[in-house]
């Protein structure tokens, strides 16, 4: 049986090559560094940072996070704008607020990326 | 010899907590910022999948490197240095050729930070 089906860019098997396995290919290295790039950014790891540590399931008003920064909330959206488009986190207007709140398993992957395999003493 | 003596930034206690544990400091996240930068853009990336591919205490000389790109070697050159100012990779110069390797906990470091915290069932 060849299964011949779509070839998902970002799924199971190839989510799960890490880093350390195999020299990345230019299309998987494009797609990880995009949102390498969103978290290369101190306001947007903090804004991050904020969402995530909610917990899963935790969502975070844009209201509450303007505040602890210097900056207008126009630029504050555009951060959590490139977070959204980074595959990161996602986003649901309710009334006046956007809320936010980090799409499941994301960061795992990203972490499961850089996570060296845990092969026992691979060398001979 | 110049194996610089790392000097951890963001030490032990600190390395360890997490981007979904509380929200980051203005320091840290600066800090972290500045190493997800370098794993920003696509050529890097694949070059320290490269690098990392050969396994703890392994190594590459840049001359393994460059055919892989269209880029001239100065530009690898500049990609490399922005990944080890990051304090991902570190090398040496043997003769002609400048050797890297990955600095050992660096990218499991980068990954405990993305990782949620293993709290079973926290919400009550």
């Amino acid at each position: 049986m060849s299964k011949q089906e779509l070839e998902v860019p970002g799924q199971d098997a190839d989510c799960c090559s890490g880093v350390s396995e195999a020299p990345l290919d230019e299309e998987r290295a494009a797609e990880l560094a995009k949102v390498f790039k969103a978290l290369g950014d101190p306001v947007r790891l903090r804004l991050l940072s904020m969402i995530a540590s909610r917990g899963e399931g935790g969502e975070t008003c844009v209201c509450e996070m303007t505040p602890a920064f210097d900056l207008s909330q126009p630029t504050i959206s555009h951060h959590l704008k490139l977070l959204r488009q980074a595959g990161l986190i996602d986003c649901e207007r309710r009334g006046t607020w956007v809320h936010y709140w980090v799409l499941p398993g994301a960061l795992d992957k990203l972490a499961g990326f850089l996570t060296a395999p845990q092969t026992a003493g691979a060398a001979a």
